[in-house]
Formats: C-alpha cells, structure tokens, sequence
C-alpha cells in the first residue's frame, strides 16, 4: 500500500489527516474512534455500506452526544427528549453505533454485527419504527432535514400549549452536502429562518465530497452566505477538532435563530488512500484499508469489540439524561395538563370526538348542502378544529381555494406559536415533510392543503409518512378537469392512480358532503399512515341522508340499488357520483335498471371481505366513471367492464365544457351502459 | 368607490402607485398600459385568470421586448431567437399580449377575447404547442426557470459546437415570489450559478404579493443575498421605471455572471384599491375596478382595442429581429456545418443511426451477455454517443451506478460547454427540468440517469415533458428490491404503476442486454415525448439472440412459446422475464406447457391491434410476475389472473434474500401456475 506521503500529493486531504492524527489523542478521540471501527466492521461485514460519512462525523457526533443532545437512552420515548435526525441516512452506521454505545436496548452488537441483513434493526439506512432511537427514516436526501423543520415547529407549538417545564427540547440535524442541494432543502430552511425556529441546529457535514467525486463538479454555492440568507446564524468549524464543535454548539444554544454549523471534515477519517475522497462514500473500504485506519487511529481491537473503559465512557454519556428525565417526570406528574398531554402525546382522539363529528354528520343529512367537497371539507372543520385541540392545519398559499382556515384557528407567526394555521409558503415538499416531523414528534395531528395536482411536488415526503405509518392528512382540492380555466397544468389525470399504487396510503375521493364528513373521520381515526382527500371546486349534490353508519368506512357501497334486478352497475368516485346518478336517472327512463356504487376509498374496499365487493359490485355489466385516468380500474369493472374517464391530459375551459370535450356527461354514460347491453 | 387617499391608509402601495401615475406618461408607457388594457380586459371577459401580474410587470415586459429581447415576430422559430420563459405562467395574458402586439400570427384579438376558452391557443397558462411564440409550458411554479436553464445551457454547448455565427442568444426569464419559494427554484440556480450561465437572466416580479396575502406572511428570505451565494450578479430596480430597468439589463448583457434583477412592482398597478394586494392575484378586477384601473392610466379606449399609433409602435418593435435574422440566415447558408446544424435542430437522427443499432444488436446477440441492465445501457451507450453527437448525458450524482458516462464524452465544466457529460450534481429535479429545456431549445437529445426510486423527486418535471411531448430520456436504474441492501427508502415499488398511468409516458423495463438496446432505440426514435427506461442493478441472464426486428417495438410479445398447447402464459417485465423464464422450465419438467411473454413497454403493447395482443397473452391462465405492485396488472391479467410481486414496501438485504422473502421466485410461479391450473 502506498503510504500517506506517497499518495498526498494527489489527494490534499491526506495531509490534513496525517496531522489531526498527529495531535495527542484525547478520550474523547477514542470515543469517537468506538464509532469509527463499528462502522467499518460493520460495513466490511455486510460487503456494503456508506463508512465514510460516520468516519468523518464521528468527531462532530461523540462531541454532540456526550455533551449536548438531551436523552436518555434508557426511555427513548421520553416526550421531552431532544430529537436527532442523521438526515444524511446513508451514514446510518454513525446512529446505530451511538444507540449501541450508549446503551439503548435493541442495538446490541449482535444487531450490528447483521447491518443491513433481513429483519435487522441496523438497516441499510435508518428506519422508523425499526428501533425507538430512530426519529424517523432517512436516506432521500433532504427529507430528514425538511422533517427536523417540523418536529422544531412542534417543539415550539406544544411549548406554546403546554409551557417550558413539560417541553422544552432542540432538535438536532446531521445533514451531507447532498441533503443541502436537494431543492427541499431551501424550502425548509427557508421556512425555518422565517419562523425563527432557534431550537433547530444543523450540522452540516461540510466534506466537499459527493458521490461523482468532488462537490467542485456540480456545485460553487455559499452555504453560509445561503442560510445566512434565510435568516439563519452560521458557523464554520473544523469538525475534527472538538473544542471548536462544542464552541459552536454552545452559540446555537443560544441562537435566536436557527444555525447551521458547517463542519469541515475528512471523509472516510483515518483510512491511508481513501479518505478525503469518494472511494470512501459508499463502499466498504476493503480488509487491507480497514486494517490501516484502525491502525493509523491507534485502534487495536478485533472487530466489533469496544474496550470497556471506552463503552462505559459512552454509557455514562447515555445515562447524562436520567436526571434530568426523572425531573420531568415529576413535572409532568403535578402538571394542570397532564391528562390533556398524555393524550395528545399517545395520539388518543379527544373524548367528544365521536359526538362531534356525529352532529355534524347530523346536521348535514338534515341540511343537504350543495357544495363542493372543498367547501364541505372547510364545514367539516369548522367542527373538527374547535373539538381535537391537537389539529393543525395550513396551506401551501393556497388558504382561500383549499379552505382550510377555520375560524379561531390563530396563525403561526415568526416567535410566536401560539396559533394552529401554518402558512407554509409555495412550498408544498417542505410543507409535506414538515407535516411528517410535526406527526413523529408527537402531540400533534397536521393536516395540509394544496392542489391534488402539486402531489407530484411533495411526492417523496408522502412516500415517507406512508412508509413510517404517520397519520398526516393532505386536502387536495381542485381534484380534476373540474377546476377548469387553469387548464392542463393543473388538472390531476394519473394522480389517483398513482396514489392508489403506493402502498399504506389511504386516497379518499368523497362524493358529496356526507361523505366528505365521513372521509374526514375515517382519516382522523386512522393512526398508522396517512390520509390524502381528493376534493372537487366544483359544487357538489347532496346525495345521501342517512349519517347514522359511516358508509365511506367500507370503502365502497350501493348508494342507489337498482329498482329491481340490476342491468348495469355504475361505479364512480367524487365528483363523477352525481353523473352516474344521473345516467342512472336517464336510463330509468328508458326502462333500464342501474345500481350506483360509490368507491370513495379503494383501499378500504380491498380490505373487505370478497362476498361484500361481490355483493356491491354485482353481476350485471359494470360501468367506471371518473376524471381521470382509467388506469387500474380493470380491478373493479372486471375484463368486460366499460370506463368513462381521461384519455390524456385536460385542456383550458369552463369545467362544464370540459365534461363535455371528453365526454363524461350522464349522456355519455347512458350510451355506454346502452351499447354494453346491446 | 373609495378614492385612493381613503383607502391607501390600510394599502401603502396606493401611495406609491398614486407617484408612478403622476409620472409624465411616455410612449412607453402607453406601450405598456396596451399590456394591461388586454390582460384586463381578456380576464374579465373569461370571467377568470390573473390580472395582477401582466398589470405590474407591463413596464418591464416593454423594456424587454421592445430593446433588448431578439426575435422576429415573423420567425417564432429562428433557432438563434432570444427565448423568453414566463415563469410565473399564470400571468399568461403577459405573453399573450406582446406576442398580439408585436404582431405574432395565430395571436390575433379574437383569440384573445377567447382567452381560458376550448380551442384557445390563449390558454390559462401558457402551453407549449398552442402557439409558436410559447416557448415551453409553465404554470407549476418553479418549472419556467429551471427548464429556462436548460435552454441557456443548450445555448452554451451549442455555441460551443457551431459557433457564434450561428449560436449567439439569450435567455430571459419572469419569475414570481412562488417560483422563488419552490425547491426547484434552488436546484436550478444553484446549477446555473456553477456552470456560469451569464446568457441567463432572471427577472423577478418583487410584488411581495402571494395567494395567501403579503409575502411576509411565509418568507422572510433576503433573495439577492441567496442568489448572490449561488454565484449569480444581483440588482434590485424600480420596475415601473424604465431607465432603471433598462440599465439592468444592459448590466445583465453584460455579465460573466447569470443575473437576478429584482423589480418592484406593484401587483395589479392601476387598480385603484385592489393594487398591491392579493385581490388583484387570480381573479377579475370586476367590471367597476376594471373601468376605474384604465381611467386611471388615461386609456380611454373600448375593451380590446389598442389605439393605431400604439398598435403601429408595438408591430415595429416586433420586427426589430429582422435584419439581424436575415444576416443570419446568411451566415447559415454558407457556414460549413450547415447541413449538421440543420439536421441537429430539426431533430433528425443522424444517417448512420440504423447502422450504428444494429451493429449493437448483432454484437450482443451473438455474444449474449449476462449484464445488468443498467450495464447494457451504458453498453448501448458506448455505440450510440459516438453515432449521434447531439445526444448529451448526465446524471445526479450517480454517475458510477448509473453507468450514464461514457469514454469520449467529455464533461461540461463552468465556462467550458464542449463536453456532453453534465454532473447535474444531487437535483433529481432541476435535472429533469434542465432536460426538458434542452430538448425544448432544440439541438440536443438530453439524456440523465438517477436511481428509478428519485422520479418521485422530478416529477412534476416529467409530466411537463410529457404534455409538451419532449424527447427527453431518463436512466433510472436500481429499479426494483433488486437493489438490494439499501432498503425500502430505495427501493421502487408503486413507481412502474405510477409513471405508465402518466398520459404519454413510455416506460420501458427491458429484460436483458438486447431487449435494452431495443429500448434505447426506440426511446431516441421517439421524437413525441419521454422515454423512461427502468434498469436493474443486478446482473441479468441474456434471453435472446435474434437481432433482427426490434421486438420491443411492440411492446410486449411471446419470449418462448409452449412445447405444445399452452396450459399457462407468465407475463413478466424486466428482472423478473428470466424469474418466468426459469418457472416454465421447471413447469415444463413437471409437464406443464408455459409460454413466457416479455412486456416491456405497456403503451407500446397497449397501441398494438387487438388480435396481436390476444395471441400474444393467449387464452391460458395468466400468471404476471413483477418485483412491483400489483396496481394495474388486471389489465393483461383479467379477472382470473394470478399476480407475484409486491404487496407493500421493501426491506433491507441483499437482493437475493429479498426476492425470496417476498415469494418472486421460479419456484413461487411455478407453484402458483399449479395452484391455479389444480
């Protein structure tokens, strides 16, 4: 191998390396190496893995860790914990070594020792739900940082509620060069300088490395000079030396802004030839160079083995939070709110929940408002808001067309966080994550609004609730050719499809105001992933009168059976309800019985048993009838079936000459049952 | 109505619009206020659409396009037009204005007073392919400028390939607080500034007016601070003076730099209380506001009708391209890549393209390789980048796992636009839309890799090229649980189902070496849309070994036919056909005669005649097999078919143990071809 002078020449890193290694190794240094050799071994043994990142951080994240981040690794559900979000996830050897060293259960060395196999918590990146010290899953870049931006957010509303003695926590973001190029990057740093979020602290792993190679290849941004921008405080350190690190995180303690500290690291430190250098982003390092680092750091250790002065080190430094957690505990125990946190923190509806939404269900099916499901929406949380104190809402700028202010809501304003309405700014991924945060963290329900089209904007973060089983609910009006004028650009044609194909996520499409009430209940009630509602700007029919079972719960029901047997079933969502309704009306006329199933969830409906689906989908010829693409309604209409949808994109018009351009009218739909039977 | 000193104490814009309008009204002036007199009026007739916009951002629209922008109104299509993007496309009536008034054909006052109607090439937003003039679509905010780099990068390598004789333009962009605040806008800025686009500039329409209300409401970002960080020139005017504007733009002209101009303006500049706020955003002034607003101008003139004097002023500024596009068109009759020049912007492939693909084919016929996917397409790549110079890649940071580099190419650099090889740097996003701008642009054949997993992250760009029908290529490799360890954040599963339900889409997932070279045949054959071709990270078998006729061309068809009358068809695409292909063999040892169909590209399947696609599937009992959801497969399964793939997310481990925890083997299909034939 060649040695370090050989090869500096070529790679400057190398002698900025050879004289950190030079200085007096502390025990810190030494705690920061257990990390180092951990992820080494733990990457050589999986044959894959990303040992650069946690090689570099390791200095950065022992001085955060034994210093700074408030937990206890002995309740990593303690509600007053700060949070840690490793947002460069690829690096998730970094987090597993520090839940293992510092005590938590579940991250034994066993665990370790299976990175990245089946059914380890140690997986290829960081995964909520796989081990209670992982706030929430990472490795798209970005996402883990737009993510910290909520759970900070919330951090400050429940303060704001419920006051400093019960929360009272930061939240802290290990972010690569790559989470700070993704454009969901300047959304949420935007939105957290604008909200003066001061409790949320980036360290940024400031490596110039990326996987092409050098970060001089694609990217010449001021970072410092960005966030400075957003109205962030700013901070360069060397990351390797611990003195500066904790300097800088003593100022973000006191920061009234949120900071991003930029830690200038080596990547992959200590390996001979690799660090400094993209060889060591994402691959294991080979036996020879892993070898070499932990001989250049000193580190004479089989694999996976930790000397005992140094793992009790790093357990003292997992216990630094019982103290101060049993403290809490005391707090919480005398606390005026204590049942109201309790609740809100386990997820627990409020007790008048069921009476509430069932008035309004009430009220509605005595009322039979024409309205658009938009509308009925807002009418929906004009009783939701006032009942679930936890609820909280907000649009991407779209507040008067979503309809998602209610009245008393209070807005969130910069320093104060005292209001439940978050205007998110044109920033629907930011917003997305943010929402996804706001639910990890805990004590609170967001809802978001934007255009069901701008889906395709905050589609990764969606992903992620989905994935980590989140209760996030997204208004989405404006759901189809419907909203007209704006044209093709903004009318939703694949969109339910493409979000009925991705898994754990509930895609409701209510039909009139009832079942807008309803798909509002289901979604609250729904505590293991996230609820999208697809409303209509056009005004709507009441269609239904009966509020004493929810029907939407079943996904699908007859909504007007045939009168007799049935000849044609007409099966449809949303806005397309009314219109098979009234082809049903039309074909009556001609002597033609048609039943009308609305399918407001298909999800839902999958889950029912198949003799309900046989028995509400029926045996005469089926007919679908949506805006949108017909893509996957084969499932439902069966080979021989007929839709009425979107064949391509929508064009610029009134929505009534839309429906008519592309043919979704009752007319349109009597014709086709008309030719099936002929 | 109250007077404008009752109401600008609550609205300080009133006050400043009251100086503006005390200004001595100049030519100019009138030439600008035809802009506003349109959009008012076109607004109010379709009873819909933005005023606020074109209203106060007449006065620098005139500046530009009456001094600086080159065009010939005469030639909407002269490749070495200025092209000008309306970002903030909801202000279309901007454009529709000046493209009227410099005397566009195909733009005449009828089509404006049919403005948001069917038919209209006056759509809601601009959409490219209504009208020559509109340049690309926009609407979805951020969208404009980041396709807008593309352009200027286009404009770049081009001038770089044939000089500036013929390569020598500019691009102008009008960009709104929204496309600002959207993460694209920082993907797009960021690659501008590091490449050193300096023919690039941005003009910001600094109202601080959003749908919500004031911009402070969500933003308090210092912009020119922040493009100053990406590397750009910055300067702030008054956009409703024309010396100030105009001095700007000569800075621009002149700049090494791409350059930010932020002009204050007041939304809606006129409107005698509406102005300055949200009300005059998306919505008709109403008739008295409207009347009021041009009274206040001094336009004393019928709705849609522009005073000679004006109209005569605005059409000579729309010929002002003339002479210079005649020398121009001089230049190119004697320049001696004439024909190359031409051929590259018709968008003709070259004539050894044929040639070039079927040496390709034959070789890996012949050969037979075992490659991953992603492999055979850097293969392909290797005979098509020498074939067809005007094809130019990248990719976002995943260069060495997208295999989208091949030797020879080159890399663009800052200042240095030869190469063909773009590092996009981590910006999923601002790529896709910086392709479709190069494809819009005309000249290049962009292609860009990521993993398949990250078209969530670029989506809204996709759907662009999609509607605009732009031949644009995306690599998107690591397209199943094949990927392996790095676990479900990683890994597709509802992304084929999503993207085939995207109107205009072809996505392609070919099976092996040959049928990727037949993809990537037909992807650059394709001269109306996207193109996506989802690639495996694991090495695949070869399946065939007849290069003559491109059998992909038909989308799917039979792979191996039954030894006999066939008991089974297994249906399967990519990875998976050879997952099928070892189930028939074990079938066949069993006595059961299956027959495998290959289906790579459902919309080229779907487009073939109805007796094709029935032989092809045949009557036998379907059996389709993806390492995807399920969502869709019904199509070609009916309603007894038997689907192996994935019912929910993925996990993390290597890809073998994967396939069989999730039941995708030889072994499942076969089994469940015996439970279905049992």
């Amino acid at each position: 191998m060649a040695s370090i002078a050989e090869v500096s020449a070529d790679n400057p890193a190398l002698e900025a390396q050879a004289a950190i290694l030079a200085r007096p190794a502390t025990p810190e240094r030494h705690m920061a190496d257990a990390i180092r050799a951990l992820a080494i071994d733990a990457v050589e043994a999986a044959k894959s893995g990303h040992p650069g990142m946690p090689m570099g951080m390791a200095d950065v994240a022992t001085v955060l860790w034994t210093r700074f981040l408030k937990y206890d690794a002995a309740d990593p559900r303690w509600p007053d914990r700060d949070r840690f979000v490793l947002s460069a996830g690829h690096g998730s050897m970094l987090l597993y070594s520090l839940l293992h060293l510092t005590g938590y259960a579940g991250m034994g060395i066993d665990e370790l020792k299976h990175f990245r196999q089946l059914h380890s918590p140690a997986a290829g990146h960081p995964e909520f739900g796989e081990h209670p010290g992982i706030e929430t899953t990472t490795g798209p870049l970005g996402q883990g940082l737009a993510t910290a931006v909520g759970m900070a957010l919330a951090e400050r509303m429940l303060a704001a509620r419920f006051g400093k003695s019960l929360v009272d926590h930061r939240t802290w973001v290990i972010a690569s060069d790559g989470d700070l190029m993704e454009g969901i990057s300047h959304e949420a740093a935007s939105l957290a300088g604008h909200l003066r979020l001061e409790r949320l602290t980036v360290l940024w792993d400031d490596n110039s490395i990326s996987i092409d190679g050098g970060t001089a290849l694609s990217t010449s941004d001021d970072q410092l000079k960005r966030f400075a921008a957003y109205g962030w405080a700013v901070k360069r350190v060397d990351g390797h030396d611990p003195a500066q690190v904790a300097a800088a995180l003593s100022m973000a303690m006191r920061s009234k802004k949120p900071t991003l500290i930029a830690c200038r690291t080596i990547i992959g430190f200590a390996a001979p030839t690799k660090a400094g250098t993209a060889a060591s982003h994402g691959s294991p390092l080979g036996a020879s160079e892993a070898q070499a680092a932990k001989a250049a750091l000193g580190w004479n250790h089989p694999p996976f083995e930790v000397p005992e002065g140094i793992a009790e080190q790093w357990h003292k430094a997992g216990a630094r939070g019982a103290t101060p957690r049993r403290a809490w505990l005391k707090r919480l125990a005398r606390h005026p709110q204590r049942a109201e946190f309790e609740r809100v923190t386990a997820g627990r509806l409020p007790e008048n929940f069921h009476d509430a939404v069932a008035a309004l269900k009430a009220e509605i099916a005595a009322t039979k408002p024409k309205l658009a499901s938009r509308q009925a929406s807002q009418k929906a949380l004009e009783t939701l808001v006032p009942a679930i104190p936890e609820l909280v809402g907000g649009s991407a700028d779209l507040t008067g067309s979503n309809l998602t202010l209610v009245k008393g809501m209070g807005t969130v304003t910069p320093g104060n966080y005292a209001g439940r309405y978050i205007h998110y700014g044109i920033r629907e991924h930011g917003m997305a994550a943010a929402m996804n945060g706001m639910a990890l963290h805990g004590g609170l329900i967001p809802y978001g609004g934007t255009f069901f089209i701008f889906t395709d904007y905050m589609r990764p973060a969606i992903r992620l609730a989905a994935l980590m089983r989140q209760r996030v609910i997204h208004v989405l009006t404006h759901d189809s050719i419907g909203l007209g004028e704006d044209g093709p650009t903004h009318q939703p044609v694949e969109h339910l499809a493409s979000l009925r194909a991705m898994p754990n996520v509930f895609m409701f499409r209510p039909a009139d105001a009832l079942e807008t009430a309803e798909c509002w209940e289901l979604a609250l009630r729904r505590a293991d992933g996230p609820s999208l509602l697809a409303l209509s700007r056009q005004a709507l029919p009441a269609l239904r009168s009966d509020a004493g079972e929810n029907r939407c719960a079943r996904g699908g029901y007859v909504l007007a059976e045939a009168d007799g047997p049935r000849q044609a079933t007409l099966i449809a969502t949303g806005s397309e309800v009314a219109i098979a309704m009234a082809a049903r009306e039309a074909l009556a006329a001609d002597g033609i019985k048609a039943a009308v199933v609305s399918l407001p969830c298909w999800e839902l409906f999958a889950l029912q048993d198949e003799a309900y689906r046989a028995e509400v989908l029926g045996g005469a010829p089926r007919v679908g009838v949506e805006a949108a693409s017909g893509f996957g309604w084969e499932r439902w209409l069966g080979p021989d079936g007929v839709f009425i949808g979107m064949t391509g994109f929508g064009a610029s018009a009134p929505f009534e000459d839309l429906y008519k351009h592309f043919g979704i009218t009752p007319d349109a739909v009597a014709a086709a049952v008309k030719r099936r039977l002929a």
